[in-house]
């Protein structure tokens, strides 16, 4: 397993990790196989989405917050119930196909580290397997 | 495969079964690999979050229950088009990282059965993979 | 890794992919393991749901265009920011484990190419993996 820092600076924001992923598949010589992430924290997630215009992942961050909105019902004493359903929605793992020591993704797919509860020193977890 | 049997007294309730996958994990001797957790059901789904303090799941459930309301537009038959919606918006599988014989969870992370259509008599199928 | 192509007709459609996938397992001849589903789009995702009743796959729809309406608050210049989000709060991978060269699934449970800016080509990437 290798751990990657995330350090996220706002409330809620879309961090990409491709890169940090891509780095790991080479730093690991997986030729063909699957990668895996996951993050330990319970307020963010995981998700691919588009990263060629960066209004897209704030699009999502800003329809997100409108659709999990502050509630007086909420009970959990911490306040941030929200951060917790938006993690729920968005999940917080991911496997993704490697090939010839690349990444399979889409043209415009990225991966996202999603804070809904920042800013924090944030972990994500990456695991492989080969092609067996 | 090994199948777990999941009791649920509720019309919607969050269940953990972590330490139902734990005990898995002992008992198919797993060193280091992959548990993978999947439902066979439409109405129900699997989901990582905090199991610290209880008002988080109940938070989830009030605000997905907001969210995913009655609509006089449903037009399936059995009523229950709600319970199939928040199935989708959670997901039904779920893949979790075992190194020396324990579960790679963040500290507050728990698994949750999450019913929607309950209450009843719900499965749980576990399955997993060494590392290679 | 095989590629499957997916018409879609509509702006917004469930299309049940898991004659593809079976028949994939099949001339794979794949025993036991898992099979591994993905997408390389994000105006579009991967889901399981109830494949009986085709209402359930349109009340989805319905109550997802409700929930991510249109909003004069979104930037992002292609005008499908809905679809973005409506990708993420579905996901865009699918595992699902294969026994005696069938895919383990409920009686009610079908795979479904998730549509939602279309008509347009698409394209599903089926990998796998024997259980080790």
């Amino acid at each position: 397993m290798e751990e990657i820092i995330v350090i996220t600076t706002k409330q809620a924001d879309f961090i990409e990790i491709t890169n940090e992923i891509s780095l790991y598949i080479k730093n690991q010589n997986l030729q063909n196989g699957f990668v895996y992430i996951t993050i330990p924290h319970t307020t963010a997630g995981i998700t691919i989405n588009e990263n060629a215009d960066k209004d897209v992942k704030n699009d999502i961050l800003m329809k997100l917050s409108k659709l999990v909105d502050n509630d007086s019902d909420y009970a959990h004493f911490e306040g941030n119930s929200k951060a917790h359903i938006k993690a729920s929605l968005m999940g917080c793992t991911l496997t993704i196909p490697v090939a010839n020591k690349k990444l399979l993704l889409g043209t415009w797919q990225g991966i996202y580290f999603c804070e809904f509860d920042g800013p924090r020193k944030r972990k994500v977890w990456i695991h492989s397997w080969k092609s067996c």
